[in-house]
């Protein structure tokens, strides 16, 4: 195992303690639960809190979308495992500022079961917390069930744009709304060219043979759609962008926002690579791209893969994309 | 090779032809030479202007930080191969506004060369032309012979800086000198894990084995001051932070900017890990961290390892540093 880590068991703690380190303008341990972060100054904000989690692993994602305008709290779990649900409820506690709390997570079981046991907690305190589940792979589960998919980078969406609606005053009905809305109109896939190593464990945590690809391949290596022979670049775009497509059924020209990560091992160059392409299939479609992210926003370790999310968006997503926020992810 | 391209001897093209539709808002291709980007707008401003250029496979490294307030114009060279000097001399024509150009770039012996044959078209075009060389990567020549060593994610500093003093109206030898200020003051050094793989060759650069790490690797692989057995992410911060630190010679207490960067393949997570300790020992000798910057600034293709480098500031640099800029990288 070629890393750069210290024990094994503790990469999420040393991992906390680099980035609040790097980060300490911006965020601060909770005094409560020291697997729970949250933005400076936080308490002297009157707007609905903006809480998020899940497991460590996804690095920026999630405790780099802390910041101003975005989440206000983040419990922190365990390598690709669900925070407990006390974290939850004291990230909770730390967001709430009498208005309101949007816990916006991502679909997996454990998050799922945490979450609500942690809004049970808060509801006893008189908190009022409401939720969005951020359910955009597409290849975890058809879409006659598409309630069963899992949340993978199109959750940035969901933070960026429930957080700006947060801070633009909105109620909490209103920010769950907004965010529910950026999910309904998010799809995501992920391909997947080589596995990922949990630290703990020390060897792969699954297997692609050199010359296959894994097509809907999940974050934590969940089986995907297809093992394939490893196909060019080109041939991956158009088949991620087609999946999308087919399975949101576009209108024939829609405003788009295109969110291309890496997962880990991935080179920058390649992210390129694949969004000239992506680009290419959509604009031919008549569709217009009216904004780009490029880069790594949600990942698994060290898996050599890419995640593309595509974000239909109307005049409200747009302003509250495009609305002010500073966090490091 | 498990990678997201196409045809291998043309994953420049692909490149340039993804981040171009990626930042169409920010910049263009050149009508002189498609290996030349420039920024949008860049003829109503009536500046210095700031050029750089270098081989491919650095991403987000070179192109990524044209942009406003940063480099007008990059030119592109193959994977790990300088480019022309038609084309840095193409550059400096989009960058010139009448007011002079500054190529700051970084110590190759290929960039070196046509840098300076781009400096004599110019030159006889009437254009002024002068230059920064980002010398920072202090395990590639002893400290006796430091104009020999390379340039690498000191440079970011180096393009913040001039660029910063350009956008602000200093003349060129104004931009000249703040560049080669940060040039002057800052220190890198990096550490590889496995090799990077050029895809038009299609096998590993070098071979690095498994449980053994190199010490002071080079952005294209060139031998590091010595191979060791791999160590702790303490160890490694450790060892890395404290040669360049001997190598300053700082004063007692200084003030510094941090800059730890992937090389292509390494998490997110583990540049945190790994700054937790750079972070320690700074502030345990009584130096003061005024800013942090973590991700991937400048890769090696696919090499998994990191670049750490620390700049040493002075108010101008701060004021530099925290002027507002607009680019990708």
């Amino acid at each position: 195992m070629q890393r750069f880590i210290n024990n094994p068991e503790l990469v999420v703690d040393d991992l906390i303690r680099g980035f609040v380190k790097a980060n300490k303008k911006l965020v601060k341990v909770s005094k409560h639960n020291n697997r729970v972060l949250k933005v400076n100054n936080s308490s002297e904000i009157k707007k609905v809190g903006i809480v998020t989690g899940g497991g460590s692993g996804h690095e920026p994602a999630f405790l780099g979308y802390l910041g101003d305008n975005m989440v206000d709290a983040v419990a922190i779990g365990e390598v690709f495992a669900s925070p407990p649900a006390q974290a939850f409820y004291d990230a909770i506690i730390e967001a709430d500022h009498g208005k309101g709390v949007a816990c916006l997570f991502g679909n997996y079981a454990g998050d799922n079961m945490n979450v609500k046991m942690a809004i049970q907690m808060a509801d006893d305190d008189g908190i009022t917390v409401k939720y969005v589940v951020a359910n955009d792979d597409i290849a975890s589960s058809p879409k006659e069930t598409a309630e069963k998919r899992h949340g993978i980078a199109g959750g940035v969406f969901m933070w960026k744009i429930g957080g700006a609606r947060a801070a633009l005053g909105g109620s909490l009905d209103e920010v769950i709304q907004s965010a529910q809305k950026a999910v309904n109109y998010t799809r995501s896939i992920c391909v997947g060219l080589n596995s990922c190593t949990i630290p703990a464990v020390g060897k792969p945590n699954f297997s692609i043979k050199e010359g296959e690809m894994e097509f809907g391949i999940g974050h934590h290596g969940e089986a995907g759609m297809k093992v394939e022979k490893l196909k060019s670049a080109d041939e991956i775009a158009t088949e991620m962008t087609m999946a999308i497509l087919e399975d949101f059924a576009f209108a024939e020209k829609e405003n788009l926002v295109v969110l291309l990560s890496g997962l880990g091992s991935t080179p920058v160059m390649e992210l390129y690579i694949l969004f000239d392409t992506v680009e290419k299939i959509l604009t031919e479609r008549g569709h217009h791209i009216s904004k780009v992210f490029i880069g790594d926003y949600v990942t698994s370790l060290d898996m050599n893969g890419v995640s593309l999310s595509i974000m239909k968006v109307d005049e409200e997503l747009v302003e509250l994309l495009d609305y002010s926020a500073k966090a490091v992810g």
